[in-house]
């Protein structure tokens, strides 16, 4: 039962939003009764809290070919896949949205993000440190760059500018990303 | 009336988001009548769209420092400043999930992106393959890739990871990007 309700919350965001989703709608989605719903969780705020918190442990391993850019060429191609899926491209800018007028929801994406993307960048930059690809002791504001240097162009390709991937797009992002946590 | 009723707008959209905002809370935000507000706009849909086509046309004027990383750097200080404003950080994540299910609301936030903020970024690139700090003659796709690898770090710190800028940041992102944009 309780996985007919996660699934229908995710499906409920995708269709209505955040904003517009109710309890009842997702009942209703998940064929059971608005108690059973509210048995478990207080609001639709918890009930997402504890989804997106669940979908943060589940993590990602750390990509680990040998190179930075084959380690970011690969996480790439994961994460282009991940956000072009429908659900995803829906459902983030959405909790994003409510997240900027709701301090619970902003505290679970972060930690989903530290937990989720940023262990995965971070890994990957320790990686390379240890190749002697990067050198060692970044700066602390350094470490923050990095991985907004690793996560922000794609998620504005496929979040924000909601484009087609070009051709050679992702060999082309891991190479200038390389070059740009070397100039650090 | 009209200014005000667009100031009103944005107010409301900060302080309760796209979805659940309405023409009355508008209207009584705005100090004038439901039907002053109807007059001139159909629907909520329209009153926005007809916002983020004006601000789009407003534009910024592209940096002219001399340099490729100088002008990032004074692009970053502009955009830093913009998005650390309290309604451009809520407001934006709200159209944006809006677009993800609203076509119309996608081409207007699409179109107000081309001529604001890849206007900029392409004029940059423009003048750096000028002076010859970037090669002529980018593929197509890597003209797009340059546009998402001047955007998306910024915007990955102050709208997603939402993070207090840590010192020195955006010097670093600038002399980082300017890194990236070389190796294309």
């Amino acid at each position: 039962m309780t996985e007919a309700i996660r699934a229908a919350v995710f499906e409920e965001l995708a269709a209505v939003g955040y904003a517009r989703m109710s309890i009842e709608g997702i009942a209703r989605r998940a064929g059971v009764g608005k108690t059973a719903v509210y048995r478990r969780w207080r609001s639709k705020l918890h009930l997402v809290l504890d989804l997106v918190s669940a979908l943060a442990v589940q993590g990602l391993p750390t990509p680990d070919t040998g190179s930075l850019e084959g380690d970011l060429r690969l996480l790439y191609e994961v994460t282009s896949r991940a956000l072009r899926h429908p659900v995803a491209s829906q459902v983030i800018p959405d909790l994003q949205a409510e997240a900027a007028r709701n301090p619970e929801m902003a505290a679970a994406l972060q930690k989903a993000l530290r937990e989720g993307q940023h262990g995965v960048a971070s890994g990957i930059v320790a990686q390379a440190v240890a190749r002697g690809e990067l050198r060692q002791g970044l700066a602390e504001g350094d470490e923050e760059l990095a991985l907004d240097l690793m996560s922000g162009p794609l998620y504005w390709r496929a979040v924000v500018v909601r484009g087609e991937l070009p051709k050679g797009y992702l060999g082309a992002l891991a190479t200038a990303t390389t070059a740009a946590l070397k100039a650090l």
